[in-house]
């Protein structure tokens, strides 16, 4: 069978305008609360026109020792021209945990595909 | 028929753990990224349980002469409890606009049902 | 306050096409499952272009005697010429509920902003 | 870097609750409306309840040829278990393509995390 896994894009942000940029504190304490942003385009500007956009990153955690990864948020980013009004796709969340474990970014270019990065978040007690 | 605006409800966010905040400059320029915060439970804080819950804000910008609000984002909050990881009510996004006019913060609980916060935007050329 | 209830616009779907169409059978038994279709354009079909379209549809429940309405689903539209794919503004969705009230349903275009229509649902025993 | 791809899990819809199910017409005619069903659990019934439920079911498209997928919709089910209301895991959804391809299912199960399958669709000239 094929695989969605196979159709995800990657690479380092700084170089490929398309990869979601997650910024997250390196070590943060079990149970407080946790302040990430998630952006396309920090580095490199990527298009935002009618006919190509950003539609939507979505941010998983996935605890160490879990089988199973949690979505934590879905953002989208609706307005691309209409009356001049220009959604950048770009948002800052906030959650709690109580472990150690991956953070994931998925986006979505409606040109390009779909695109991932993540990261790793050290809880401590 | 039935109207789905009588279903809204609000109130003033310091006294109402359910209203949508809006935390937004007081002017912008046209044409200048602008941050907005959205955020819910910022004076008193709302539940976050698997029974009971955020579910999602959206965000919308109606410029004025305009006859229709247009889609700015959509933001969910997914997690409330499993493997105690827990989405907080609160995002922060990035938009552009060229005109003055009015935000609208709507948002749904899912025991208490739909909420609504509006705020004036001016933009100075 | 300005209110998001005034710019929910209706008409009557034979002859505005924007409206939400809602198809659900007049009477239904408790708990047994109900499928409602949903979608825009039955009539009159609304523009399926980059620049115009129907982004998505909601449907909530509103129980008679409770005072809050619930979310059923949330259907999002999401290619519009994309490598000539085109998703229709229509949806057929499944649930279940114990009491008689109201659905409704609420939907977007990207320029004539948002509509709403709602019809009422009686549960026997 | 780690992979979102290594979290989604399959297997046969028969044998496994979590897998989506997509039923699409084996052939269509190009530029023919598709309906396409997808749903959780035809087979074995998924829980729904508050604590452990499928929240979504997402569509894609990948035409051959093409380098990139294309989402064709997001559907989100809402309500399990509030004021007596459930949300089944089961949309019906329509769009049409020029070229044959691969249709992507993804799901997410709020306990149970992310699951896919996919199926080939033959256009026809
Ligand atoms: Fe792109
Ligand atoms: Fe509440
Ligand atoms: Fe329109
Ligand atoms: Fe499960």
């Amino acid at each position: 069978m094929k695989k969605i896994g196979d159709l995800y894009q990657s690479g380092d942000w700084k170089g490929e305008k398309h990869v979601p940029v997650i910024h997250a504190p390196e070590k943060v304490k079990k149970g407080e609360v946790i302040e990430v942003n998630l952006n396309i385009g920090e580095e490199i500007p990527h298009p935002n026109t009618q006919e190509h956009y950003i539609a939507w990153i979505k941010l998983y955690f996935h605890p160490e020792g879990s089988n199973f990864p949690v979505e934590i948020g879905s953002y989208t980013f609706n307005s691309h021209g209409e009356y001049d009004i220009y959604t950048e796709p770009y948002v800052t969340a906030r959650f709690k945990v109580e472990k150690s474990g991956t953070l994931y970014a998925t986006s979505y270019c409606n040109i390009h595909g779909l695109w991932e990065n993540s990261l790793e978040l050290v809880v401590e007690d």
